[in-house]
């Protein structure tokens, strides 16, 4: 039989992932699963957006132009006006959801043995789209106990080799729900044009704000405007992760039309979500308002929560919908499985994300979780019942 | 500013993109174009999988599995019976289209250094993948002569070096139109099990098969089941290319676990192409019926066409829907560039695609063109006639 390649031996598997079996056997059993591990929310796609697929009227549904369609890219033009971001059509790249956005990225800018620093707990999967290119990612530790801040230039600056090629960053945060400020980015951008290094930013959850915040995008920052890729997507904004839309973009001619030869040779984003995608930038901001303050509140139910549950604590997230708090235990992975295979409450049991895949460095994470707030005010009451009865017990508890 | 990666600033760009600027140019001085150029069938997708989608009442386009929504997958598994192979559910990774099925497969069995062997010409788009991941592509020139036959095992045993790691096939080819015969496919078959290496099958085209042939496909061969890769789509077959939905199919469990581990890392294939797909299994058989009989039709109007003009020469495919075309010119490039750029005919022109992009050694296809016939029988006559005058006084005409 022939070998797989190193590459994908080596490719890592989410941990969360690794809990699905346990997830299914659970449920399989009759226990009521709330599904705090994922950022999948429960928010309703606009009507609006959806009616403009149920409406579309197409005979042949042929590839769009690789870059996507004129016509979205125009409405996204209009979308980034209003948040003060001027754009034109040729800056945007329409990709197959943020993911894609990312291997773009990647690919036109770094080349294997590259390094690229990313603040860490961070977002899993930008591990594995630097291991497919075989680009090392050099993890800087922000801390719990400021809130997950921007860690400080210094320790950039000691990160920084001669392979260093760029940052990644994600704001507000997945999975700290940490919002960067302006004078945190205006540092880094110093920073990063000094170095004349690519500044990745994945700032998907902008529009989840909270607490009267403000989000400063790094395109605002125009002595980087040569250095910086924005990587967006409509999962989150509009709840349409199935649709597979995102974007990469960028004011570096050079960097666009590298992109663009990866674009050409997967030929195009896909239609469908293109089309709902282009609605959805019409979405009434009443559809906005309502979510955030379900959001909030549901950040509230959570963060609460989990402070008054003894040797707990989760700093209080300013965007996003995720929260990383530190438990008393002695394995994140092994107490999320536990949680699955042999604990519930009153038949209700809680899946959770184990940090340690947000982690990039080994062994880190292991005292903390990830929980993604998507469910109802009043299943996150339950499931936040349920942690709190599973913590008295776990049998790996660490005070 | 920062600099762009060695593997961006290399990656191959198409030969066809770069003329898409003269298209434009002539569109814009009024010139008609025939679009020989491109696989975009004009066929309309069917209507009960158009209507599905129409008819989807689903309030949150949520992630799907990212192995693909099980009930598509079940579904493919009775398309894949109907054809005498068969599979279950966890033998099927529903993709992006087939483009990221081919990037599955390479990350999963190649690691960078590694070869693939490729008869050429091939579909041009293979080169960037590989490209992509560092990979070595080896072609083996198939001859016109023999329209553009299976080279000989013969000419694989001497490509073959400790790097081989698989061949990558496309039956029927995209851009020759042939169809490999079942005792071509067991002969390489059996050098692919006799070395233990990877056989990628790209089957896009299965069902563009004319005058009574009947498609083999690798899936058939039990001796090589844990070596084959098969790679399809839902693009042409039901031209909905524009929905981007594609398959990775493997029953070599390790290849799948380890490709769903790039799977899980771009989360999932698009919600609506996939509701678009599954209805389309059911497309009634009058449909291809009635493709068939157009396509078949419109080769025949090319492929004559062609051999009656002096010099030049096309063999007649027996699947997909294009034909590679020796004409007498000094460059296929220059040539195309010139149709759009210095010529009409009546105010009408053609756009061909070079066969350079189709060969990754340099300098071969400079005299062959190859020619979608995704037109009707009417635009082709016209096309054909274009060419026809173009021949006669492009100033690069070689006898």
């Amino acid at each position: 039989m022939p070998t797989i390649s190193k590459k994908g031996a080596n490719m890592p598997a989410s941990p969360i992932r690794k809990l699905v079996p346990y997830a299914d056997a659970a449920a399989g059993r009759g226990i009521k699963i709330f599904y705090l591990n994922i950022g999948q929310p429960d928010i309703e796609t606009p009507k609006n957006a959806r009616e403009a697929v149920k409406n579309a009227d197409i005979p042949v549904i042929a590839y769009s132009h690789s870059a996507g369609m004129l016509s979205y890219r125009k409405k996204l033009v209009e979308y980034y006006a209003r948040l003060g971001i001027e754009l034109s059509t040729e800056n945007i790249i329409v990709t197959t959801g943020g993911s894609e956005g990312i291997l773009f990225a990647i690919n036109s800018c770094m080349d294997a043995g590259d390094e690229i620093i990313i603040p860490e707990p961070f977002y899993a999967n930008y591990n594995g789209f630097a291991h497919s290119a075989e680009v090392v990612v050099k993890p800087i530790e922000s801390s719990i106990e400021q809130g997950f801040a921007l860690p400080s230039i210094d320790t950039f600056e000691k990160t920084l080799t001669p392979r260093t090629k760029a940052i990644m960053l994600c704001n507000p945060s997945n999975p700290t729900g940490y919002l960067y400020s302006r004078q945190e980015l205006e540092n880094l951008g110093e920073w990063v044009e000094k170095h004349d290094l690519f500044l990745f930013a994945d700032e998907v959850y902008r529009e989840f704000v909270y607490d009267g915040n403000t989000h400063f995008s790094v395109m605002h920052m125009d002595n980087i405007s040569q250095n910086v890729i924005l990587l967006d997507s409509v999962s989150k904004r509009y709840s349409a992760c199935g649709v597979r839309v995102g974007a990469f973009i960028t004011k570096n001619k050079e960097v666009y039309n590298t992109a663009m030869k990866f674009a050409q040779a997967r030929l195009s984003p896909p239609t469908y979500g293109q089309i709902l995608s282009e609605a959805a930038v019409d979405t009434p901001a009443s559809y906005f308002h309502a979510v955030l303050a379900d959001y909030e509140q549901r950040r509230n139910t959570v963060v609460e929560a989990i402070n008054d549950m003894p040797g707990c604590f989760c700093p209080l997230p300013k965007g996003a919908f995720y929260a990383v708090a530190r438990l008393p235990i002695d394995s994140s992975d092994k107490f999320c499985q536990w949680l699955l295979e042999d604990f519930n409450y009153q038949g209700k049991t809680v899946m959770l994300a184990p940090a340690t895949g947000f982690y990039s460095a080994k062994g880190k994470g292991q005292n903390e979780v990830r929980i993604s707030y998507c469910l109802k005010v009043e299943d996150l009451r339950e499931a936040m019942l349920c942690l709190k009865e599973a913590l008295k017990i776990y049998p790996g508890r660490v005070e």
